[in-house]
């Protein structure tokens, strides 16, 4: 049964009731800045934001901040009945269920929503952006890309005169922090991300993070941004960290460039490429010297140029600054008169299969050392269509077996293309073996 | 006679009435993307951006894309007849009169008000957004500040929830320009800012970039936003960067610094300062790879932590952006029911007079090459109060002429201490010369 839509405060004009769905790293951070800076929060508001309840799973488990700085009598195990007494409703539980339904139920009482939850936005924002629209009601998600940096709005409203044409983001802290580190000491992965995980960095079950999850889900609601065009996630062409090497950072170096893991968002003639990978970027570019646990997203626009905006990616008090800022524009429009998502799909692009994506590669091989060899390797290019930019040739200690490597680098070509064309040269009697394929972004 | 408030629309609730005065750079820019993304614009807005006017100090004039992307019969000089039938007004005509005038009369009538004009801002902002909120209508002005990198919206929005506790921009392209050929290429001032100028970076008179007075507006705008307090630019204490030679740029480098105006807004326990002032940036600071004309802006947050947006500062298309952008919000805004300026100066901290401010500096001077004379030099600054962190002394070709160089780096010392530790330091028989006095900031 569909709630009643709420009363739209307490009665109190100068009043907005505030749930608090989830107490983890996050939320406790949230609950503590409502409580410590209530003034500024209403200052800034227009009208005080009470905290009027917290959603956990076990109300009776010890909790820092809980008897202290937030009373244990907030703390219900009932979120349904806790949404259904709000104005408005902060979801930082995570995960897809009870999140949606949560956030629907709110939705539908009239109550505006503040997310962090990109998992769920990724999977199934049209549903909820349709629904806060139908209900006039805000539904803000700033902290669910990039943590404490303001991209959203920045790309939903700063931009909105603009057309934005490519967004390069590393949007993920963990695989940043890896590369890093593996950039930065020659460490291989599995010590840099085991060190991560000893710091905190990295979780136990590094899976969403270096496989690519966490950050396709970000590209996903970045490229939806960007272009008013709906992307979910299973659109996202995604590859993650783990096949990068010791050796693939080094050659990178050679050529002036550094890895990074990458989110791309980018509008070509036919429609819009979204996809996570990693990528040889320019030591030049200003995502290059983005470091550690930093995040940084790079947006190219027709009028505005490059921009790029940076940050800390993760954690609780930065990514409560984004919720909290949020919260304050939602009591904003509520007294206001309320919204709506704002979320636009207007333009409704084509999202283009992975194989469309156009890059340019790099492609380090060992081959025979002997004559011919590199001609023959470039005639197979040059049948599909692959069209060379640069070729490095190393005989070092190598030639003492009697092979070579060669570093390709590629001007743009389709990805398919591309994949067509590794596999006739890797069956080149001369080859013996592809180390790696790079792409390179951001030139 | 206040002018009877306009209609809301045209009568079409479609269609959005807009005005525009002044058709220069940034002018020219924004009536093609008006005109020629009037589709786009439509789409995000949720109306149709109708350009019915551009004002004009003499509509006569050849202007280029007036009678090809602009009918000619837009044109008008008649300003306040052009102000009286919009919606939405672009004021980027800059200067303080007619603006302040036209921008009060659209305020009056109804309607909301888009503008890019800083110096009108810094200097007359409170009366503006006093009578923007009175009449619940938008004043925006993301384009004021850093042309097209979001910073605005970011600090007022994206941070509401947040304390912001510095603001670091470098806000000036021109000076940037400048102070980054003297120091990649090792020119000196005069030889830089003559290729800024052959190259467009910098006007034929530029006093109001060198001197600091234009990074003074932005740096008032933004201590305004970030504090919630009302700072005008007769509170900002300015230095310009004429005062910086070749050789400061060098020796900054040998301490792994590079000198950048920068924009500095500042909470202390005391209240707020707000300056302009050339600054040693260390090297490794983001800030410090900020190069050519672009701006950037860096902010520290308790809950966000650092935070820095990039871009381009100046320029017609990236100001129009600028522009574009805020032009949809303020449509979106009156569609749903309009809001006002969203200024907020509750907090009301006191603005703290230039010789408050607190720093560390380096300092260089030169000696008689003698023992005992760097003693000396310490025992005064302890005198004041001022604390050493490092001293670098350098007797090289110098010392033919019985002379050393001294570099002393201080810890945070108040403005007002160090002046007059640097008057004592002069006095010394055995001081020849102080050689120069620089802020070091961004640690």
């Amino acid at each position: 049964m569909t709630p009643e839509p709420a009363a739209p405060t307490t009665g109190d004009p100068g009043v907005l009731r505030v749930a608090l769905l989830g107490y983890g790293v996050v939320g406790s951070q949230v609950a503590r800045a409502l409580v410590e800076n209530a003034d500024d929060l209403a200052a800034r508001s227009g009208a005080r934001l009470e905290l009027v309840g917290v959603a956990v799973r076990d109300a009776s488990r010890p909790r820092d901040g809980v008897g202290t700085v937030v009373p244990a009598s907030l703390l219900t195990e009932d979120a349904e009945a806790l949404v259904d007494r709000a104005d408005l409703v902060i979801e930082v539980m995570g995960g897809l269920e009870p999140a949606r339904s949560l956030i629907r139920r709110a939705i539908a009482a009239g109550a505006s929503v503040v997310t962090a939850n990109k998992a769920l936005l990724a999977a199934q924002g049209p549903e909820l952006f349709e629904a806060a629209d139908a209900a006039r009601v805000d539904l803000a998600f700033e902290a669910a890309v990039a943590g404490a940096i303001p991209i959203v709005r920045p790309v939903r409203e700063s931009l909105a005169g603009d057309q934005v044409r490519r967004v390069l983001g590393i949007v993920n802290g963990t695989t940043n922090y890896v590369l890093d580190q593996m950039t930065t000491l020659g460490l291989d992965l599995s010590d840099a991300l085991a060190e991560a995980q000893a710091l905190g960095f990295a979780e136990a079950d590094p899976t969403a993070d270096v496989e690519g999850y966490d950050a396709a889900a970000k590209a996903a609601i970045l490229a939806s941004l960007a272009f008013h065009t709906r992307v979910s996630i299973d659109q996202v062409a995604r590859e993650g960290i783990t096949g990068v090497t010791a050796a693939d950072v080094v050659a990178a170096a050679t050529t002036g460039h550094v890895v990074k893991l990458l989110a791309i968002a980018e509008r070509t003639a036919e429609g819009v490429s979204v996809r996570v990978h990693p990528a040889l970027v320019p030591a030049a570019h200003p995502l290059a010297a983005v470091h550690g646990a930093f995040n940084a997203v790079f947006v190219e626009a027709d009028g505005a140029g490059p921009l790029m905006f940076y940050g800390q990616g993760a954690g609780g008090r930065p990514t409560a600054s984004a919720v909290l800022g949020d919260l304050v524009s939602a009591a904003r429009d509520r007294l206001s008169g309320g919204k709506g998502s704002y979320e636009s799909a207007y333009a409704s692009l084509p999202v283009l299969p992975a194989d469309a994506a156009v890059t340019r590669y790099q492609v380090r091989l060992v081959v025979a050392d002997r004559p011919g060899v590199l001609a023959q390797v470039a005639g197979v290019l040059a049948d599909h269509g692959v069209s060379i930019d640069a070729v490095r040739q190393t005989t070092g200690e190598e030639s003492a077996d009697g092979t070579a490597s060669l570093l390709i680098t590629t001007h743009a070509a389709r990805e398919a293309s591309l994949a067509a064309t590794v596999a006739a040269v890797d069956g080149l009697g001369s080859v013996h073996e592809i180390t790696s394929v790079l792409r390179v972004e951001g030139v």
